[in-house]
């Protein structure tokens, strides 16, 4: 598995989340690795060549081999560097980490996504189907520090998307999605995620 | 883990790819279970309170713990039952494994799904783009009995999806999505497929 002479490296973009994960994962591990900005108007060979299926970063490239789609990057991450584990080690509470992990990805980011570029009605319609979403991680989110629990885990990496991109993204586009009267848990949790060390290297002065 | 006095119960639908898989997962393990054929024009107390997220089968009832979305509770399944892995060792064949689920569920079906009502010109250009997707799965099987090598594997056991639900809805609709001269590599497969016991079990006289 890891060895001494590993060689990672992360091809990503510093604007997409799931990049992000990709980097909060090698950090919280202490695992070295050389980092690769892509250019998605001009892909890069190598982009092409490690995820000729996608071609879409992230990809990881673990001693030659590369391993696409974050969460499937994040599970390798967690499977290859065993110290610091991302997803619990019961198979229940795994199950309900990546059950949440594909809430994030398939539902909250998919309906986040329709907000950007609509106007008027249909906006406030897919704000308000975007909110429903984010009550069930409001909800999650209660009595506990983190998605993980006390310490930072698999889903808080994966919803890092909603705190540091969809909250940002919120302020661009000109509308509320996340207003802290209505998410007081989330906005409690995005605060708890900026006084970890390893988010503060990974999401420097963003916010 | 697994217990003696293990109680497990499937909620599920007998025409659904995604219940099927569950059910070819436990039977491979040889772990009894209960199956419950659910309405889904009329959803049962008990899988309204199971997943109350997506109210959607299929799920897997494990001592009246609820665990939804199939590929959580395939590795679930794999995580609790140790005997017969579906997933391979190797932290990247694993995540080859889980790369391909992705792609069959979020590429393959949501494509396929776009086959099914539509006609015409229209129809022919998802064909295309269905085929185009098919294309990467055939290329995996080239040299290979299934597509987790030499025995049913979790990619295999997603994939059913293509070999009974995608190469039966083909001939309900009156298209051939996965014509024999196009894929044979899938061809061969499917056959592997139907010389297993498990899958003789799980998909009875169904083709």
């Amino acid at each position: 598995m890891a060895e001494r002479s590993d060689e990672v490296k992360l091809l990503g973009m510093w604007a997409s989340p799931f990049s992000r994960r990709i980097e909060i994962a090698l950090t919280l591990k202490g695992v070295p690795f050389e980092f690769s900005e892509q250019d998605i108007t001009n892909k890069s060979p190598l982009l092409l060549l490690s995820n000729p299926v996608h071609k879409k970063i992230p990809v990881l490239l673990h001693n030659g081999k590369p391993i696409s789609e974050s969460l499937v990057i994040l599970e390798y991450i967690d499977d290859t560097w065993q110290n610091n584990p991302i997803l619990p080690q019961d198979p229940y509470e795994r199950a309900t980490a990546r059950f949440w992990a594909k809430f994030v990805d398939e539902q909250i980011y998919v309906s986040a996504m329709k907000v950007v570029g609509k106007i008027g009605e249909e906006r406030d319609a897919v704000v308000e189907a975007t909110r429903d979403l984010l009550k069930s991680l409001e909800k999650e989110l209660v009595g506990k520090d983190f998605l993980g629990g006390k310490s930072l885990g698999f889903v808080d990496i994966v919803a890092t998307l909603v705190a540091f991109w969809l909250m940002r993204t919120e302020e661009i586009v000109g509308v509320k999605v996340v207003p802290v009267e209505m998410f007081p848990e989330i906005h409690r949790w995005v605060k708890n995620l900026l006084e970890l060390g390893v988010i503060k290297k990974c999401y420097p002065s963003r916010r």
